[in-house]
């Protein structure tokens, strides 16, 4: 029996700071109903998917920056995405900000969930690494407060066993972390589902704007490669609020081959048809861990987070 | 100042099994003599630089496995390289097998030592990913026994200062597991040099043998960028003893693009003048492991050697 999974990377275009999240929502649910016409069996929208990406302005109004944050998931305007998702039978993947309050404490989390054909989260993963900084710069062109809007993890990176394989998830900047895909990797993970919002211009970064997409596919294709697994990379793209944005919307295969991607800036579907049993052509040869890896060598991978130069 | 490094990835064509040590330092030489001419610091040789690569053939005399490696370097055959690269003022990396007795007992090493201007080695290390297999698989059109006829790593991935940097060393089947590069980028490693022979076809895996050199440049461009480091990249190629192996020998900045590549399978250099301090660029911004890196969450990659799905 093989295992395909039909998957649509549902490419956003901008969202304005304006935009409503019942208009954002129409636009998912048109995603929903162009993946069901192209026999897709889940959906993959982006990072931060109902909203403009916020964290690229310094806010103190504590209501202000909740604003941009869902207190229920599904709350009264993402409701008809999973009613319209159940009804079609389509499982998704979303990212979006959450608000947790639990006895008096609040938090704050940059989340993604998954969502299986009922309508049903049946799993949720907390973003791991937080990029950007904690205070306000403003002698950049634009912020870039993840680490001060949002909450350290408290999930890490688990799998799950889904839509008749074992899936992750992970969020934007994880891509670019090798770790990420590894401990994935190490759950057997066949699949790996991740949106993104990724600034054209990387404000303290090399001056290297004309690299972003090609650093984009390069940590993809690796992550897939790697680790044996369908990789499935979604942007919300297009210049938001003046901020350009990457597009890069792409489907990779185990083998690290781009197999879909979107052509344009705006909503849009790339779609391919995933063999799930393709994976086990790398993890049971090249990539057969049990074989080929020596962790008594990686020891420094967890003992230490900052670089060490020697004496 | 300016730390620029101006390296020659000197690829090799094939080596036959009936050619001596001083037909193959004969041609290394000619690579010092050129690489001199084109301005280089440092040369980097293939993995296995000596002779033919040899696990391709099982093999049960071990007289007859012996003959492949060195028992002392520089030995009689090899000195000639290491007066001419002192003559030259040129560092290189260089790639062998190592035979070591010690107190009657006898060890086998696929080896890379550091040699600096003086001729002198200031480092060394072992082959920690042996590829391949332990066993004769008569079904395979040849063999890649390393498994076999190599002792694991007792060096695990140091880095030395040297050349005005922190270099690195890997070998062959080490590219393709980013754990291998990021030991190292947690030392600081600002150039990583290593040598390959890597057939087109790897008998067990997937039928991709188009995807080969796209494997190669793809883990070790990944490599580059997500450690902010240098990778040079050295290829033994062309057809070895009816074996079509990969060239691919290129030099990759730290921003993951390939800065210099060789365009055919013989002997043929490929040069760059690195500059080191654009390691610091990736390294103090997106790679800044103390700010973005989270090992509390990465603990499977030490824990666990194979992947172990979820019940």
């Amino acid at each position: 029996m093989p295992r395909i999974v039909t998957v649509a990377a549902a490419q956003l275009g901008p969202i304005a700071r304006s935009d409503s999240r019942a208009m954002v929502v129409e636009r998912l649910i048109a995603h929903l109903r162009e993946a069901k016409r192209m026999g897709c069996d889940l959906v993959v929208f982006p990072e931060l998917a109902l909203t403009t990406f916020f964290p690229r302005w310094f806010m103190t109004d504590q209501a202000e920056i909740d604003s941009f944050f869902e207190r229920r998931m599904p709350g009264p305007e993402t409701q008809p995405l999973f009613d319209e998702a159940r009804r079609l039978g389509l499982g998704f993947y979303l990212g979006y900000a959450e608000l947790v309050e639990e006895n008096g404490v609040v938090s704050h989390f940059n989340t993604a969930i998954l969502v299986d054909r009922n309508g049903q989260i049946i799993g949720k993963y907390r973003k791991v690494h937080l990029p950007g900084h904690r205070e306000h710069e403003p002698w950049r062109r634009f912020q870039h407060l993840e680490k001060r809007y949002f909450d350290l993890s408290d999930t890490g990176f688990p799998v799950w066993r889904a839509f008749g394989g074992i899936l992750g998830m992970c969020i934007c900047n994880d891509r670019r972390w090798p770790e990420t895909y590894r401990v994935m990797g190490l759950q057997g993970a066949e699949m790996i589902l991740l949106g993104y919002n990724t600034p054209v211009h990387n404000p303290p970064a090399p001056d290297h704007d004309a690299l972003s997409l090609h650093h984009n596919t390069l940590v993809m294709q690796a992550g897939a490669y790697q680790n044996g697994s369908w990789v499935v990379g979604v942007a919300k793209a297009g210049s938001e609020e003046g901020v350009p944005m990457i597009a890069g919307t792409q489907i990779i295969a185990p083998s690290g081959m781009t197999v879909a991607a979107t052509r344009g800036e705006g909503d849009e579907l790339a779609v391919a048809a995933c063999d799930l049993d393709a994976c086990t052509t790398y993890k049971s040869t090249t990539f057969n861990f049990a074989a080929h890896r020596m962790p008594q060598h990686y020891g420094l991978i967890t003992e230490r987070k900052g670089a060490e130069p020697p004496p």
